[in-house]
């Protein structure tokens, strides 16, 4: 075959394009973000110029950038200039309760870098960061970092309380253990909403600041209290109640098998271990941004990934638990329930 | 209000969440051209560990990666193992007269980190390459750079040449001057479709050696010349088609008007220019690669920008042409075809 003899063709190969420059949209939302465009425009809308001068975006560039963010549905456009879109105001002013954006703000700061050694990472099959020492100790050494990473793994928190309070009934619990459960802010909301209840928020010692900063301020600190340790070698206080939240996934299967059985083992009879992360669909075929996301976590982790809810049931009912639910989750994760036979 | 008065809704911020992890499915793409997995499966499919070991895949992510080839439909996977999937099999077996995957390899070796840069960009309106030197200059000089800036600028040509003889009856037109036209592979298309044509293909003049080896490669060295020049600044050959293809949106407006009115001057009454480039949507909100492509403009370029047809067209009726025709062509781009009156 010569090349002259292909059919047309280009816009056949339009998915390929879009998805060769679908990384243009990710960095537009990350730049807007750490231009704050989002929160100039919290009050209404500013022309074009006047916004251009908030943001700090150079006249050049200025409108291909925001008629980028109108195509993006993160603005809207109209005689009195640029407005948010309703997306926008709900999830991207920064400050505002709903804010959504910690996680693109953690894209930009590195995972964005990082994902461009993704070849290096497939031929080696090592992570991608400077070698030596646990990415959380890390972390919690950098407080301004530390506090970007809880805001976007805090940001759907609203909702996650909401679905594990409809998937068992609580009025039975009087005590719960969110492990790894970084400042508390989880435990914050499930002790708000079931009255009985009080909580343990068990995570590495440096958290401790940041958690007693948040319970001060939703007044729970008579209800909520830090316990500081490893939970991967440290016993978890007894509970009705054990919450798994994005840790499974930065272990390895041994380690998950073993802290799903020392669940078993603490939880009182009849109480509920609630595990959720962004799982893989059972047929490893559809949930692409989790399938993209396991990959990514090898990028920083030398054990870690995401698993399918299946995975997660064999290991709950291996170490005696009913699973009770399997549900969809916040934007991206699944939560699996399971009960400990009374 | 307080964190515990948001309502439900992390789903409802999926949106955000997709765009900020878009890039993830853009460099997945770039990875796995990088390490031709899907040259490896042009002749069949193979189980996940042959294919790993083809391409050079680790296997601690080998399946995350290959699935997550899956659900972006790039790959299908059954019990024979994986596949191309239609549009892979197509488009990113690399050799293939249809082989689409050189933007994409574009995207790997220089615009995703070119990108990383965009806040320093909409900050400074200055362009983030290393200064001095012209971009084709500097890219002639480097051969494999070259070749694969011209794969993934030629992917879609002939439907372009079938577009461009589509658009007007090209049965009175004996002469054609591709203006920036590279190895002439466009050229090259237009002189098979166009039994009475002759084409000169006008670029600089290092471009020479791929040209040659291009029209070799077809047999049409007797009637597709080169001729070297810098077409901002030297006369244009005389003909009755010119085509200014990608060419306007490297030079600023002043330099647009002034080529479309030479090209209004070299051109024979009743004469055709066509333009196409990666054109707005004249209302600017809805063609968001073009928006975001023109930002990617000024990455590179400190005047380069895309435009919307309806710009396109004043320069044209401007200079005294007739607008004939305005036409989406290939993947993103965008064709206006413009008559001098006899």
């Amino acid at each position: 075959m010569t090349r002259a003899d292909v059919a047309v063709s280009g816009s056949e190969a339009l998915p390929i394009m879009e998805l060769a420059m679908a990384f243009y949209g990710s960095r537009a939302l990350m730049s807007a973000l750490e231009l704050d465009v989002f929160s100039a425009l919290a009050d209404g809308p500013l022309p074009r110029a006047e916004l251009a001068g908030r943001a700090g975006i150079h006249p050049r560039v200025a409108a291909d950038f925001l008629d980028a963010l109108v195509a993006l549905k993160l603005l809207e456009r109209d005689d009195a200039g640029y407005h948010n879109s309703e997306l926008a105001d709900r999830f991207l002013v920064r400050g505002r309760a709903s804010y959504a954006g910690g996680f693109a703000e953690m894209g930009n700061a590195s995972l964005f870098p990082l994902w461009g050694k993704l070849t290096d990472l497939l031929r080696t099959g090592e992570p991608q960061i400077p070698p030596g020492g646990n990415f959380f100790e890390g972390l919690y050494r950098r407080p301004e970092a530390a506090r970007k990473f809880m805001d976007a793994m805090d940001a759907f928190n609203e909702e996650i309380a909401t679905v594990l309070g409809s998937l068992v009934d609580w009025s039975d619990f009087a005590t719960l253990v969110d492990v790894g459960g970084a400042r508390g802010d989880l435990a914050t909301r499930l002790v708000l909403a079931h009255p009985g209840l009080t909580a343990t928020t068990f995570d590495l010692p440096p958290v401790r600041e940041l958690f007693d900063e948040r319970v001060a301020e939703a007044g729970v600190a008579d209800r909520v209290r830090f316990e500081g340790g490893n939970f991967v070698e440290d016993e978890l206080p007894s509970a009705d109640v054990y919450v798994f939240g994005h840790i499974l996934h930065g272990r390895d299967l041994d380690q998950r098998r073993n802290l799903v059985a020392r669940a078993f083992a603490g939880l009182r009879p009849g109480g509920v271990l609630f595990v959720y992360d962004r799982m893989i669909d059972d047929d490893r075929r559809e949930k692409t941004l989790s399938l993209l996301g396991s990959v990514g976590m090898a990028l920083v982790s030398p054990v870690g990934s995401e698993y399918t809810s299946a995975d997660c049931r064999s290991w709950l009912t291996d170490a005696g638990f009913e699973v009770v639910a399997t549900k969809p989750l916040a934007a991206t994760d699944t939560v699996v329930a399971a009960r400990k036979p009374a």
